[in-house]
């Protein structure tokens, strides 16, 4: 059966560096025979988590907004790919919006959520991992891992500023093709 | 002349953990003779950067929400106080929303928003700073005072799982009143 | 067949929080049936690496001390416990010592030390993981963890300033008896 | 008054990577006006630290070996830089060894060692700050400065893997070139 793959485009740009890789990660995972949805969620009505707790007891979030028509697909997806710009030293909002949402899950003890496989592309401004504040959002994702007990195949990152930067650097490119291959691959 | 401490209460609950411990250290502030205000960041419209850029240009945010009227407010604070719970092993996304908009500040090459005190206010529910993530918050809240060249003067942080256990903790709670005695001195 | 385990106290005090832990770990390691070997650091003649690089060409490392008796029970053994106070805001000189021998298991690319289960114990002065550093220590064995493709099967850890603390904290060594079991039956 | 500079060289290479690097980092500051006085760690006797503790009574370490003459030097410098390839996912264990033992400077309470300005200088054989380990040295010499009250005035790292790739990098010599100047130059 093949891998299904779900792709969270975070970046407000719809074709800027992330994205890039990130279709880049899709082809290589759909030539590998992997089943890829890309979301951009910008485009989605993703309200914050305004701590109700009611997910708790009934198993599901009450706000109704476009994470009731992710939830299914972050359940049923074998792997997740977390693509985003590095804003102010992290992830950007749009997808700590989402990810803050995933406590819905908690009523079903992470199950639903629990032993999947991510993968991670990063783009910055600044220079290295360090001064552009890239590994905070590493170190978020790595603990993340821990807790649902799943796996970070691989994180493609580099330093790109401008639009069209990730098509000049050959090397990226390919680390994201090889990183959908090995997400549609592994058991 | 009083210094000027901006609050920003960062959980969706008005009267949770991290908003008793902020308020905590208001009282600490104002007493040593600060001018305080706090924001509940929950009940503002603040939407996520789009990254339109245009704030490079013009020297400001075109985004209409109430983000400009929180700019001014930052600009003019001496002090900065980021109270937050541990939301998907970081800060809340309320509060990474109103952050990735500093964005905005760049086109002054940050001047506006360099040289200040930050304090810092973290709950979580699991038991320490590592399983829980709060390390990854104060990593990033780090890497952000680096590149504005400011303190961050002191971190509170706790586990606290239900509302009302801040309360419960006299060390913290006082830990909040110091660290607000010390933004308002703080030369 | 029993699990071998092997622990490696890193502090110079033989009796001090961290060896306690590690005993309280062996003693749950053996009840569940393993065979537990600890090792005193401190007392070993280990001189550091001097980056000769012959040991990439030998598969072996030609300083003669004791890192040649030691370096076969690394190979043999199913668990690894690092056990160590925090000194100077991560992990003891003497472990590391140790640990930058391990280059020598690249001629082997690794495989006489991968995929290993590891433990971690550590005693540190200061009230949490970040003032004290300790957070550091960790993040360095995720790093080993990683590469080496092994497992970290759990982390006991605690402020203990004085010899004799760790006794005194039931729940600390109870984590410590319990993180031996898991060492024990991790298949 | 000229500057003090103290470069702790780190690597058991005399004549490697970081070496090269601090030599270049000592032509800046000289050139500025300091003076530099270079350390290579592997060539002294520095046992570690037995954690007797007399030190926190006395105000000095019981210790007779080569920190003995070291210590002073450290008091007497206005900038310290450690210099040091990446062994094992941080620095190296020769200044560990060394740094483990600056713990006498307690009994003072820190204050010989507090307020000074340190610089950085990592080599690493892998691709980046994370996969290197690097990352986890950098994070331990900043829980450091924070404890110290002092500043890191800058890093200077990159990925070096063989003897000579430094002076194959003009972007890396000049930036230690600069963060030589830099150090003579802080007030």
């Amino acid at each position: 059966m093949p891998k299904k793959i779900l792709i969270l485009k975070s970046s407000p740009r719809e074709k800027g560096n992330t994205a890039t890789l990130a279709d880049r990660l899709a082809a290589g995972a759909t030539l590998s025979g992997a089943e890829v949805e890309s979301i951009y969620l910008h485009g989605l009505d993703i309200r914050p988590c305004d701590a109700c707790d009611l997910c708790q007891d009934s198993g599901g979030c009450v706000i109704e907004d476009d994470m009731q028509s992710l939830y299914p697909k972050l359940v049923a997806a074998d792997g997740i790919v977390l693509a985003s710009p590095i804003y102010w030293f992290t992830f950007s909002a749009q997808l700590k919006l989402c990810m803050d949402r995933w406590y819905a899950f908690q009523a079903s003890k992470w199950k639903q959520i629990s032993g999947k496989q991510f993968g991670i592309i990063l783009a910055y401004g600044d220079s290295d991992l360090y001064s552009s504040g890239a590994i905070n959002a590493i170190y978020t994702f790595e603990s993340m891992a821990r807790y649902l007990k799943s796996e970070i195949e691989g994180i493609v990152h580099g330093s790109l500023s401008d639009v069209g930067d990730s098509e000049k650097n050959p090397v990226l490119m390919q680390a994201a093709f090889e990183l959908g291959q090995k997400l549609a691959e592994t058991s």
